[in-house]
């Protein structure tokens, strides 16, 4: 199949390497806004050339487009377009109500596939793209009632050459979900390293106290401006809820310390604790693949 | 050295087959209040044999005291009131203040090393213990000048054996920093942990969308209550601050995310980006053992 895939960064790039190891891309071209960011993917051999648009667009019988959820919203339409009437485009964006809205009264709509591979790492750009990255993840379709067979049929070879197991949602509980799992985590990270930062002006040495914990919990704190500053303004309803509620568990939290009610914070710990029962214990099993709707 | 180590949970367990291994303790005795963790610390080779109290001290050249912080402040000083006159007693706890007081008036407090040796996993019990857990890693110890130049000998070639860097600081100082740099990383993890667990009584399957990242911020909330709870509140003035900090930082972002104003979340965190230079780039230089206090 030739495949463009437009946004050479972290996903599109690491996309990219799974489907031509795969033998699913015949051919890679790739469409990406900033020069340097093209040139190195070439470089690196995640795509075979750049072209800008049309003719890339014209030609390809399989888009996969990576960018920021924003820009995602503002060319996909014009991509739709572009595109020839077997081609399939597939979105690989972490909000999903904006980017289906976006798209929803085109008609070329059935084309198109709403996903969201659940996978990366807090680095970005072309050199961040590694094989394999999406092995064994999980892979969200949305609105998959939309999507023509022969698109989910496309989509069904793409995220196997990839590894993941994909399940199928509305794109407003995922859109929620993820507040929670996945949004509200970036929230805490960046601003559990803002506080550290704040801290680290007035006293030096600060970070040689800072074991593989502290590591661990700010990790996410790395990860790109660019990409999550549209995903938290397109999911503003439910990572707000979720924010607000994280911060009330603080603000509770933290009543308990000065009331020196140890035995409270004890109680609250040991009910975090099963989180340990839910990352290693519950695994989603994958729905059958095929067009029945939910 | 005969060594006897109170407390065979993941640091005192760790510890143990550390010094086994490096040659530094000839016989390893465990004293630990549960029952079960001395059987089992016993099967898995970490001390020799258990003894009940009084024996074990009044024989060992090295004590390690490895056990909640509360606790360590209770029965520290009747340790050393056990211990024979060449003796060193070590502690691993991770608050420094409050023990440091504990024993501060103590007719032995120089054969007495105020250290915290910061490494750790989210498991515990005898079964967390690893080797190696603590190679490389930061060691503090606290108020050098109060301990007798044969207690720090004894105590760099205790850490030595871990492969430790050691610093020295003030306990106050020691408590300010780990407030932000570990204690305050535990909290933001268990209410992150809780604030999804209790969106999860409502929505079946929000797990299957948690990626990697959620995983590595929300690992710390896996951690033992037992261990925690004590530290927060021994660290409770130094905790509130940082909490609060926090706190007010979610709430600045929420109100900015509400706003809209996407320009002000991307500088907010390209600032917390920086933590990389941090975690990647800074490393700290070891002091030059030697009984120069600061």
């Amino acid at each position: 199949m030739k495949t463009t895939v437009i946004g050479l960064g972290l996903i599109g790039g690491s996309i990219a390497l799974d489907l031509r190891s795969a033998g699913l891309a015949t051919s890679l071209v790739g469409i990406d806004h900033r020069a340097e960011h093209g040139l190195k993917a070439v470089e690196l051999g995640l795509v075979d050339e750049i072209q800008s648009g049309e003719k890339a667009l014209h030609e390809a019988d399989l888009v996969i487009v990576a960018i920021p959820v924003n820009a995602m919203c503002q060319i996909l339409p014009s991509v739709l377009d572009a595109v020839h009437e077997n081609a399939v485009v597939i979105d690989a964006g972490s909000t999903k109500n904006l980017i289906c809205r976006a798209v929803a009264e085109h008609p070329k709509r059935k084309q198109f596939v709403a996903a969201h591979p659940i996978a990366g790492t807090e680095n970005s750009g072309p050199e961040a793209a590694l094989a394999n990255l999406f092995s064994n993840k999980t892979n969200i379709i949305c609105e998959r009632e939309k999507s023509s067979a022969h698109a989910l049929d496309v989509a069904a070879k793409v995220f196997a050459a990839l590894g993941m197991n994909t399940i199928f949602m509305e794109s407003d509980e995922h859109d929620k979900h993820v507040a929670y799992v996945s949004h509200l985590s970036h929230v805490s990270s960046f601003l559990l390293g803002q506080t550290v930062l704040d801290m680290e002006k007035d006293e030096r040495n600060i970070f040689a106290l800072a074991g593989s914990g502290f590591a661990s919990t700010v990790r996410l704190a790395k990860s790109s401006p660019e990409m999550w500053a549209p995903i938290f303004d397109q999911n503003l309803e439910y990572l707000s809820q979720a924010l607000q509620e994280y911060i009330m568990h603080l603000q509770r939290f933290h009543y308990h310390l000065m009331k020196r009610d140890t035995a409270e914070l004890h109680r609250i710990m040991s009910k975090a604790n099963d989180i340990r029962r839910v990352l290693e214990g519950s695994q989603i099993q994958p729905q059958p693949a095929g067009p029945v709707s939910r």
